[in-house]
């Protein structure tokens, strides 16, 4: 038991970029572009310079607010036209960046009257490609749209523009006594109305479920410039009237309207918060009974259950220059697997005294080998450095980099991860495939990183993975969305009937699919 | 402190009818029937003898399943024909009860083609007379699909057949142990794809959320026949591939496809149960302050936080000669408000010394008068029996009841039952306005019991409550729903923009309009 309360001794400060920042200081790479480009739609309107006058019109109050709310400088449109991982580059010679719902909606009002396309954009940190444009659809930012308006304190509810940045606002609630109900490694840029509209759902889920059940006030403004409020401020938790319209919203990923504010249900903040790292034996049954117990032993205490295959924090550990990455169990080679495990009670004794128990049984069981425990938040928030830190590393760590965001049953929520391995025969350092997830809740981020730019391993890879987790019974899309990187894969998932109607929803909000264009089932 | 660890001495093991046994005990009472009654379609066909031999065909299997699958005799078809309330009462002479998707499939195509309306039926416990025909609808009672399809052991996810009645299958996940997401006071008879398909609630709510973020799978039958399989079986927690068809049905209410089959993830059940009655002086700020709190200091172990007035209790009381109703504060005259909390964890001890800290606390302040901590099971049963014997106790009270389930933000929560009282003038025992709800979610029932049959007092509540609800940013329906009863209501809480959108979809999905007509915004 000894080694579950020894002191982090590696913890880092903070070495790893934020997604912001790394957007900023990567070089765009010809290799990492988009090898999926469909032909431009003919039947959209290219942008005159009248419709930049008259767009200007709509988005700018004055002179003064023209240079934020209108860019069409070429080096300032770069970063909007690029994706986080610098693979989907649009070449839109437009952003437009509102202030106030009544201007995203005369936008609307116009360009679906001159047939503009229009992609909706966050804070861009989506993963598939969804928030640029494949060509040249205007850009409607939503970043200065970014105001808490509202809190209930009653109902712990929260009302905020979409632009709001997801960190900030959990601090913001945080200084109420409740947690956002979401968490992500891009919260220091994501948008919460793009966290709406691609149903982002992250580390918090175990604990808050989806967003679908949180999401309990919404403004939207649609293709024709309509402006719905669904329940806007009211911030019901329950409301049987009718059909839920937020829904269609809710991870329509900007084809079906644009998100303008949000109201949430926050849960009150946990008293006590504590973060285990654990080190498992190669055997994947091992985790998976792990992760049977803890839900069972620590329910309502449970917050999280990350997991990490060592592939992935050996390719942190080299990136990272080892000692920098906080891997306090980097001293135990028998690990194949990680366990990243948080909990949240109101006494922190019990909730102690219970993980430790818990703990010194898995350990006793031969089910953990080894594991720490944190001792302040600084600890426990090195211990998540090394989880959310994963994802920019593999995407710094080779020319080309796939990434997948499965969801599988548990008894293959792994063999994708090993099959992968397999089809490739990785040897060595020449190729990486490498996995880390949400395994409370059968998510599996698998991730390939290739030593060299050839095509045919992305012809090795894709359909083959989307097939086998067809044919396993799993999603090709957890959490990330499909945007451009998966369009055409829904099929994958859905059957021909569902996506029949799916495109019966699209034809009757964007009859002239101006919203969002190239992406989703749309390819 | 010592009244908080009474034993409760009025247990009653179980006075209180199960509402299937009331629905078969009441008789049917004129006064009772729905004042509401549109015009019958006339676009709509009538059953013909060749519609008869037709349908039989799709549904029966053999002469000897026809007797059970296919009732035409009126007296049987009586209590299908009724709702739980006895004030909605159609006419139809067909009630089918198929045993398989392709049933249901064969049944809706040929309905369709013939333009034969279909109410689809699940244990005819709803509130709003959604359940039942207006007119001559074929029934479509899933009463007959009723089995556990599959258990996914690592998930703890379900996957039954619409007709699965809710109790049973919360028992059948107690057996893995884990809890059904869902509780009601009706789940000795409702069906788990009523359920969903009216999105209902209760007092489960608080703790595991909206039934949207808990439903994984689903199989619908649209009005044209389709079978859509929308992720059922496969069970994933999260899917992001495409829009989320199944958000379309949950809360549709059988206007847009008959929910046939359902996967829901369930939660592992908490060790150790706390139930306790607390008594608070007629201060509502007082029951404010003390769920605020319970929110905050009870935080994960909180399972459900219930609510009654005085005037609901005393209604229950007077009802059942006082000594069996078990309201072990009867002794306490000065209560006006009544707290129903339960906790539920995983370590007795600890959960039981937080409780009895956060209400010895909530004593000393002054917020909570007097309170019982049940001992055992049963008192703990007997304490929800109390509860939830409120809805069947207003039912049985008086020869008209009026029952308004309402949302409404925490500050008008029991203004509109003081409103509708001073509205009513009511005096001594003439005419009973009592409520209840769920304290923890803003869901509040208002009732009223009028000692005679007057129409008067409907003209005078109605649309009086919606306006009220409506201005003061509330929801005319929290979880029952609109049916019949608040068909033409939806506008109180909906813009027109979206009710039209809901119009659209319906237009979409059932463009001839067979299922469940003359409800929800059909009216």
């Amino acid at each position: 038991m000894h080694a579950l309360v020894n002191l982090i001794r590696r913890a880092t400060p903070s070495n790893i970029l934020s997604r912001h920042t790394l957007l900023r200081s990567l070089s765009i790479s010809s290799a990492q572009t988009a090898t999926w480009a469909p032909e431009r739609r003919t039947d959209l309107s290219r942008l005159t310079d009248g419709d930049l006058d008259a767009i200007r019109q709509c988005v700018c109050d004055d002179t003064a607010s023209s240079a934020a709310a209108f860019i069409t400088d070429a080096h300032e449109l770069q970063a909007f036209n690029t994706d986080w991982m610098h693979r989907y580059i649009g070449t839109s010679p437009l952003c437009v960046r509102p202030q106030r719902t009544e201007q995203v909606a005369a936008l609307l009002t116009y360009c679906q009257q001159r047939r503009l396309a229009v992609t909706p954009q966050g804070g861009n940190t989506g993963l598939v490609g969804g928030s640029v444009p494949v060509h040249d659809e205007i850009i409607l930012s939503t970043s200065r749209m970014n105001r808490v308006l509202h809190w209930e304190p009653q109902t712990g509810t929260v009302t905020v523009e979409a632009g709001a940045v997801l960190q900030a606002v959990d601090a913001y609630c945080g200084q109420h006594g409740y947690r956002f109900p979401l968490d992500l490694g891009a919260k220091g840029s994501c948008q919460i109305g793009g966290n709406v509209a691609t149903h982002a759902s992250g580390s918090r889920f175990l604990r808050y479920g989806s967003l679908r059940g949180r999401v309990t006030g919404m403004e939207v403004v649609l293709a024709d410039g309509t402006v719905l409020d669904l329940g806007l401020g009211r911030a019901l938790r329950k409301d049987n009237t009718g059909y839920d319209l937020k829904q269609w919203f809710i991870g329509s990923e900007g084809t079906l309207g644009v998100v303008t504010k949000v109201s949430v249900a926050c849960a009150p903040a946990p008293a006590a918060v504590h973060t285990a790292l654990l080190g498992l034996r190669r055997d994947f049954n091992a985790v998976l009974a792990l992760s049977r117990r803890a839900q069972h032993q620590l329910g309502e205490i449970l917050y999280a259950l990350e997991f990490m295959d060592r592939e992935a924090v050996t390719l942190l550990e080299r990136q990272q220059s080892g000692a920098s990455v906080g891997n306090p169990l980097a001293h135990q080679p028998d690990c194949g697997f990680y366990v990243l495990l948080e909990t949240g009670g109101g006494v922190a004794e019990h909730d102690r005294a219970r993980l430790e128990s818990f703990l010194g049984q898995a350990m006793d069981d031969g089910l953990v080998l080894d594991g720490v425990l944190a001792q302040d938040q600084s600890q426990s928030e090195a211990l998540w450095r090394m989880r959310e830190g994963l994802s920019e590393a593999v995407s710094r760590a080779g020319p080309m980099t796939f990434k997948y965001d499965l969801s599988l049953p548990p008894s293959t929520y792994y063999q994708v991860v090993e099959q992968t391995r397999q089809r490739l025969q990785t040897t060595g350092d020449a190729m990486q495939v490498v996995s880390w997830g949400h395994l409370g809740d059968g998510n599996v981020h698998l991730n390939v990183v290739a030593p060299t730019c050839d095509r045919r391993l992305q012809a090795a890879l894709e359909p083959w993975v989307y097939a086998w987790v067809a044919r396993h019974g799993g999603s090709v899309s957890a959490e990330h969305g499909i945007g451009q990187m998966k369009a055409g894969c829904v099929q994958y998932s859905q059957s021909a009937a569902a996506i029949e109607k799916m495109r019966a929803l699209k034809r009757m909000l964007d009859p002239y699919g101006i919203l969002n264009p190239y992406k989703l089932f749309d390819a």
